[in-house]
This record gives C-alpha cells, structure tokens and sequence, in this order.
C-alpha cells in the first residue's frame, strides 16, 4: 500500500522551501517535577518537540500546535536525519501554508503519557532499569498542557499567538485557554467537545477492554516485540470507525467485495474490512498499547466544565480570541457539541469564530480538508493583527 | 441488576389473559434438506419455533415474526415450564397487542445459523458425534427465510396475513416479500435497511475479529463452559453502542461517575463503562460466539439487490402490501437508507406505507416503543382487510 510519489517539478520547489525553513526536532529535560491532577508526580519529565521557523525578537510569534490522540511532535514537513518526511498536518502547516513556518515559530510537543518521544508509560522510570507500564500515573488533559507549560517557560517563552489542535488537540488548545487566558492570544480548536460524551467514552472503553484482555498485554508489561497486537488493531479498528462517516465509508468502499464473488467465508471478503485490518495492524507498529490505554482515558475524564454554565463563568471576560470549526459529517465530536461551546464562550462576552464547514469525511476531516479550513485559519491569524 | 417487579392486579389480569392463549414451544426437524447459497446442503435441519393462538380453519390468519441479532423464537410472554416468561417484543405481540394473538396465529422460529434451538455451529453434524462449530456453512438471509418456508410448508401453511421484523428481522421479511410474493399478503419491516452499509459491515467485522482473535476461541473449538467470553463480550458492546445513540447514552448515563470522584484509573470509571460490561458478559451467558460470526456474517451479506432500480425492477407488479418503519435516532439502518427502499418500492408499484417515527433511543427504539409503532401496526394490518 506504499504510494508511489512523482516528483514534479512542483514538488521538488516546495520541497526545497521546506528545507529552507529552519527546523528543529530534538527533546527538552523538564528541570523541575510536575504535579499531576492525580496527585503523582513525575520527575525528570523528557518533552520531544519540533519546531519549525525563527522565534522573534520579543518571542511574539509563537503558535503551539496540539496533537490528536495517535499523533506526535512531527506536525510539519522536514527533513528529518536527512530525508523528506511528512508532517501529519502538512496540509495546514508549512511555507506557505495557513499557518505558515516563514513568519510563525511553530512548536509542537509530543504529550506526556505519549509514544513518540515524550515521558509516558513505555519510559523508564528514573533510578530504576523497569518502564513505568501501567504504573505510569493516570493524566488528564490538563496534565499534558502543563507539562508543556513548564517546557515553553524553560524556553523562556511567555506568549502564545496561537495555540491551535483538532479533536485531542483541539481540548488541549480549550484547557490551555481556559488555565493560561494571559499567555494565549488565539484558540483554535478544530473537530473537538467541550466535553467528551457517553458514546465517546464507550468507544473508547470497549478499545481499551479490546487491550487489557489480549492476553499479550499482560498487565501492561510486554516487549515491544511482542505486543498486544489483535488487542491494539481491534482498538484502532472502532476508533478508525468514528473518525470516518457512513458517507465516506460508502464512497469510498460500498459493498464492494475485495474478489469477484461472494466467498461465504468468515475472512475478509469486504475492501472495508481489509482496509480495516490494514489500518489496525499497522497502527500496532508505531504506537504504544499503554499509551492507548493512558491517552483515551485523558480524553474519557476531558471536560472544561461540568456544564455549560459552568464555561460561561471560567471563561468571563478571557482576552483569548477563539476559532471554532466543526465539521458537518463528524459524529464523534458534533456540531451540536461546537456550538453548545460556542455559545458558552459568547455569554462570557468571549470573541468566537464559529463555523460548521461541510466536507464529506468525518472527523478525520480536519487532517484531509485543506481548503475552507485553512482560509478560516488565515483569516482568524491575520485579522487580529490589526487590534493587538 | 434484577428487576423486581410488584404484581398489581392490571398485572395479574394480562398474565391470566396470557395463560389463556393456546401456546406451543417446540422443534420440528424438517424431512427435506436444504440447499443452501453456497451451494452446502444442510440434512436434518431442526427448526425451534413458538406458536401462539389458534390457526383458522383456512389457514388466513398467520403472522410470521422474524428476530433479530441476538433474537430467538421466544417473541411473546408465554408461560414457559409453568413459569411467566418475558417475550422479547411483548410490547407488540401478544393478546390484545398490536399483533393480537387472539386473532391471529402468531409463529416465530429461530434462524438456522442460531443458537436456541434451531440447526446452527453448536449442533451435532448428523451421523458424528461433533459439533459442526466453524464447519457450519456461511449462510444468507436468504437462507435462514427458506429453511423458514421448508417449516412451513411442512406445517400445510400456504399464506401469510403479515411477516414482521426489526434490524435482522426486517431483512428477514423483506426477503420473504421478495421471494415468495404470492404467499406474502402484507410485509412489515421496521429499522431495517434494503442493504447493510459499509459502516455497518466494518462495525461487525470488528465484533467478529474480536472474537477470532480471542485465544479461547480455538477455531471455533470451545466449549460451552469455557468460550471465548472476552472477545464475545468485547463484540457484544460494540454492537450495543449502535443499538443505543448519543443522545440516549447522554440521557441515560451522561458522564456520571460510579463513585463520588474520578478515581484516576484504567478499570472501570463512568457508570456507561459498567453498564456496557455488564451487557457484554451478560450476552455471553446466553449466546454462542460462532452463532455471532455466522449472524453477523448475514447480515453484511445482506442486500436486495446491487441497486435500487434493481430492487424495483424485482418488487415489479408485486401484491404484497409494505410497511416500513424507521426511528428518526437509529444511525445503524438510517431513515435515509428506509426512505430509498420506499420510494423503490413505490416506483414498482408496490403498496407502501412509510414513516419515520421520532423516538429517542435508537436502532433497539423499535424493542423499546410501543406507541406509535402500535398504532401504526394496527392500522396496516386491519385497513387491509376490506380490500382482501
């Protein structure tokens, strides 16, 4: 399933501006522990991040970019150890681009709790030759955006011109808004909730039961080796269901039989279900079973308020102007859950963009539309220019 | 979580009512074989089956009702080895219900492929002493309505006043109307679909890996006493989340903890998450899991036809008169997928009746009202009798 890419002509300036573009990916030591919600602490806390561009002279131009749930530090293109590597939001990010690296200082981190990078449950556990597994401590979102805070305070960094994340992404940029109104200008939150509901939590639970109960996950202590792949792949089998839509799973597949007949058997014989099976094994190579586990519960217990009168009252006259985008075929996170939010931060006599942009590919959307999306983004960057 | 219940005399008076209606829950093994679509022939082929009322002396008054998923024949609150047992859709069938059982002469049989009663993986293959477990040939809808048509035919049957279902139930009937036209007067096919859709298809085939990839089930070679429960049980609950819909999963349980406090922890948390593991293991005490492959199985392969001018083109001059019923929150057979099958139907001239009834608790609405859906029963099935 590898593509194969010509090189245009096209391709090969863009690329080249890409390489232009000063490009860092490396990782910070936390200098001092953080407390976490649970009461834990962790000590000795690594952050891998990227950034992408030159930080100012009064560090003013910085934007944080949040990833979702299976993403890492690796948002923009670069050439990492000497190749072209894509970026999971190269579509958004970039020369060029909406949010673009020739005048921005763009950052992303890796969560902590994370795979790729950051402190989460596959680290080892400092003073100690064991990984934390399942002793890692339980985060909430809230956890992840202050490790980050303590990360961009040991840069020096006091000011957010925009923090900017879809669905996980987009409820760190909400949590970041909502504990550090002072140091973040702009939100953006795309494909998100301002708070996780009933049938997102179910998901995620029978993910996570799909895990515990692979007898390879062994209480979390596996070799990378030997995962807990069928648990892992069923996981990312139902959440790469609710990232599509039966809209998109009909063109894109149908009923359309991977032979020429029906085969009366009990293996695939549906292109939807070997594209399902494709996605979930390949997944159980570059992600973290624990991780699983650890980030879908963070989004399980994510919510900004207990209710939406409780938004209004936390966000009462925030400064932080808001971008909020959802996506008219995301059934994960909801139009209706946007705007609920929307109209939260408004009472608090917040500034709020909203828009519902229509596109045909569920919440996975986000990462596929480039179009709509990134004028919207172009528009909220610019147009606050202006009355800084 | 047993429900207790007080007897009232209302109670106490339906209950009398019930005892009085003539009742048979039986097995007949039907004297032919069966051909099956994938070209296996089935020897020996039990039928479990319920009947309820009286048959009239012409043979007029029968009502065929098929189940669904994780149905059996037990349709009606009958008194079962002297004790009153629930039906599974006694909200409409029984006497002096929607489906009167003192008029008509109500059967439900258990598909083959099932596992309460009839032919299916957990029966002994004839003249061995094994069971036949993933041996079983894949069926069709198709086939599980022509092992019904072989029952009845061995019954004397000839017609059918009305074959009902929901979900599987109703592909089940459409199917009836579709091959046995002559014999089917009316069909009546409630949250159903004229083609399982791609979503639906993956959803499934999640279920269905879950369990394969349990070590217990060992190609389908477990015994009763040990299933493969996790992977069932893991199936089950993905199945429960389409049954439900976000709006009643926020109704019912929202995001209400077990205990007080959120308790930073990977077991069990929010009450929806103890909820859907009670349903999933509950499921394993009273279903076979190579039942469910071979259900669901039917199901993917379920379509009337590759298109709708197909489906009209089959229906062409058809007599059989439709009711098609969808619920305005089931997002697994969508209103859209029952408004394209009606206006087919239309198109072949068929008599239908369609309507989208508003109900909140999606696809299992059609188990859980009783209202409309009653009246709109009713209505069908007594308006057609001036015009017989």
């Amino acid at each position: 399933m590898a593509k194969e890419i010509v090189i245009t002509p096209e391709i090969e300036a863009y690329r080249r501006e890409v390489a232009e573009i000063p490009y860092v990916s490396s990782k910070l030591t936390l200098d001092k522990p953080i407390e976490l919600s649970s009461g834990d602490v962790l000590d000795g806390v690594e952050i891998a991040y990227d950034t992408w561009g030159t930080l100012n002279d009064d560090k003013s131009n910085v934007i944080l970019i949040e990833h979702a749930l299976s993403g890492n530090s690796h948002v923009a293109d670069a050439y990492r150890k000497g190749r072209f590597a894509e970026g999971w939001w190269n579509r958004m990010v970039g020369p060029g681009k909406a949010i673009d690296t020739r005048k921005h200082y763009v950052i992303c981190t890796n969560v902590i709790g994370g795979c790729s990078g950051s402190t989460g449950p596959s680290s080892i556990i400092p003073g100690t030759d064991r990984c934390y597994a399942m002793d890692f401590p339980v985060l909430l979102v809230k956890d992840m955006v202050d490790a980050q805070k303590a990360f961009l305070d040991q840069l020096g960094i006091e000011r957010i011109e925009a923090v900017v994340g879809g669905s996980l992404g987009g409820m760190q940029a909400l949590v970041w808004a909502k504990r550090y109104p002072d140091m973040v200008e702009r939100c953006i939150a795309v494909a998100t909730t301002w708070r996780t509901s009933a049938q997102s939590i179910a998901f995620d639970e029978v993910g996570r039961r799909a895990i515990i109960n692979d007898p390879k996950f062994n209480d979390g202590h596996y070799t990378k080796e030997d995962p807990p792949a069928h648990g892992l792949a069923i996981a990312r089998m139902i959440g790469h269901i609710t990232y599509l839509c039966d809209e998109s799973m009909t063109r894109k597949f149908g009923r359309t039989l991977i032979g020429d007949n029906i085969d009366f058997t009990m293996k695939k014989d549906f292109q939807v279900e070997s594209y399902l099976e494709h996605q979930g094994y390949k997944f159980v190579e570059r992600f973290d079973a624990n991780t699983y586990l650890y980030i879908t519960r963070a989004i399980d217990y994510f919510s900004l308020s207990h209710s939406l009168e409780g938004v209004t009252k936390r966000f009462k006259g925030t400064k932080t102007k808001f971008l909020l985008l959802s996506y008219s075929t995301d059934w994960l996170f909801t139009t209706s859950q946007m705007r609920e939010l929307s109209d939260a931060l408004v009472r608090a006599g917040a500034h709020v963009t909203f828009a519902e942009l229509t596109y045909p590919f569920g919440h996975d959307s986000f990462l596929l539309e480039e179009d709509v999306q990134a004028r919207y983004f172009k528009a909220f960057l610019e147009g606050g220019e202006d009355d800084r």
